[in-house]
């Protein structure tokens, strides 16, 4: 049977497992989390109030098919539009998302269209289907080291200065997307980042139903940690702080793996630390080198064979 | 064999006469004005220095596939962003060409590739592939009716509260599109106008290649008249000049059928200044009922109608 991966996340990170998971099965649900605020996602949000589409338009590209009219579309949708006018800069993928929602009135629809066309090897949904907006408690940004002030949007959270100590979604416990708590619930193996901790990976755990279909799942949950800190919203954290702010949102949360690149974390009192914080979550630690040699990017071919170790054997 | 129909033309114009002959065959080819320079065309035209992409844009969705993806992508493409924004108003499809445009780098393939979403019953192809401009000596616009102005753009001319005298490209005889004079030549039947006469219509006839493409071709060669004149350019005009300008732009072109609904041409003396007109195109006048009753609108089964008996008569 073919093996069925759900990778839950945001930009980047997202499209960095998606990127790995597509050698392994042709079954991936990509759960994209729908807070953006910024650049082009930004501006249709604010101009024609839906989805942000960025993230999800990233997603369908990593899962696009191999076929030469697949590949030209997935060109044609991570497009952005030179020039210096009205359109510069908006991702072509992201106006057309925009176009299939209007028309259908509804989003699953329209990336269920437009994945038709890209031949995905799979299915990209968003995380809620109304947009969230973030917001964070942040200390650090008044004299006085003990206030804390709220921040909200993405990018704002994204790129503080300050500390992030919590972040919220608005509206607060939005409804889940139904297909993708069930594609979670008949999953093999579930992914959880890497990607932005607070504003791309935690707030998978801020959709209840979401959340109660990652617990109940028996899919092998596995966690993949960022290849470093990232400026701003995480600056300074450690792996082990990295779940220590997750498990505080979600008390009850639990993964079976957590995936760190060997070279981020020394042997040593580090990596003991890291495995108590591992196994608060239910979790062992799994060191592999994962990061495309010299930089802070996962390497496509190294997280496949990790996940892919992760799979049920196939049987018969 | 399958009958190959040319039609030639703009705007609504050319929608209606590839309505009416996409229940006739499916080896059309459209063939488009590209002096657009209004609306969401003009603005995408002056953004990113395209072939303005909405005429086209209506022509692929006049003609796309009866199947339920095809028609649901007919709709997506002529979908216009709501809201008050800088997409409000811009049909969809013309993002999608622009796009395609831009990752092609060449109009033709992109309108292809459309073309296979939308499952088209032909090909969509620009006049030029280059963006034109019209400019227009135009009289009347001075206390003294003498003095003729020179007005440029396409709705600058087509509104022009004085009267048009003769419309030029710019640039001048620009090089025609290689697969469009292709379709004239093998054609069975090609179809100028209905449409804006000097911005829609004539300007089919000073593309060099293409004028003469269209004189040597051994297609059955038909103008259909407008419905009535249009405010602005053709206002006060009778169905004979509208023949008598079209000659006084391309001398030595002819038609073999001028397709005139007959309640538009009293029976009588306006009927035989018609006939001559038409007979110095070389060309008989065919009295239809080609209009949706009441309305200066074209019917498409009437029209269809019409075309369908100037096609050659299948052998065999």
């Amino acid at each position: 049977m073919t093996p069925s991966i759900v990778a839950l996340g945001g930009g980047h990170g997202l499209y960095a497992t998606l990127s790995a998971a597509r050698n392994l099965t042709s079954d991936i649900t990509a759960v994209v989390t729908v807070a953006d605020d910024g650049g082009s996602s930004g501006r249709l949000r604010s101009e024609l109030n839906l989805v942000p589409p960025g993230d999800l338009r990233m997603a369908l590209a990593a899962l696009a098919g191999d076929d030469a009219h697949a590949q030209l579309w997935r060109d044609v949708v991570q497009h952005r539009f030179r020039g210096t006018g009205a359109l510069a800069g908006h991702a072509v993928g992201n106006l057309i998302l925009a176009g299939l929602t209007e028309v259908f009135g509804d989003v699953i629809p329209a990336l269920d269209e437009l994945g038709r066309i890209l031949q995905l090897k799979g299915r990209v949904l968003p995380m809620a289907t109304i947009p969230l907006q973030i917001e964070a408690d942040v200390v650090g940004l008044e004299e006085d080291p003990r206030i804390s002030r709220i921040i909200r949007g993405q990018v704002a959270v994204a790129t503080t200065p300050g500390r992030v100590r919590r972040v919220r979604l608005l509206p607060g416990n939005p409804v889940a997307c139904t297909e993708a708590v069930e594609a979670i619930e008949r999953a093999d193996l579930v992914v959880l980042g890497p990607g932005s901790w607070f504003s791309s990976v935690i707030p998978h755990v801020l959709v209840p139903e979401q959340r109660e279909a990652l617990m109940a799942t028996k899919a092998r949950r596995a966690l993949v940690l960022n290849l470093g800190p990232q400026a701003g919203e995480t600056a300074g954290f450690s792996a082990e702080r990295h779940l220590h702010v997750l498990s505080q949102h979600a008390p009850s949360f639990r993964v079976d793996k957590v995936i760190v690149d060997g070279s981020t974390v020394l042997p040593g009192s580090e990596r003991a630390h890291l495995a108590r914080a591992a196994a608060q979550l239910g979790a062992e630690v799994r060191y592999a080198d994962v990061a495309v040699a010299g930089t802070n990017k996962h390497d496509t071919a190294k997280l496949g064979a990790v996940l892919g170790d992760l799979l049920p054997t196939p049987t018969g």
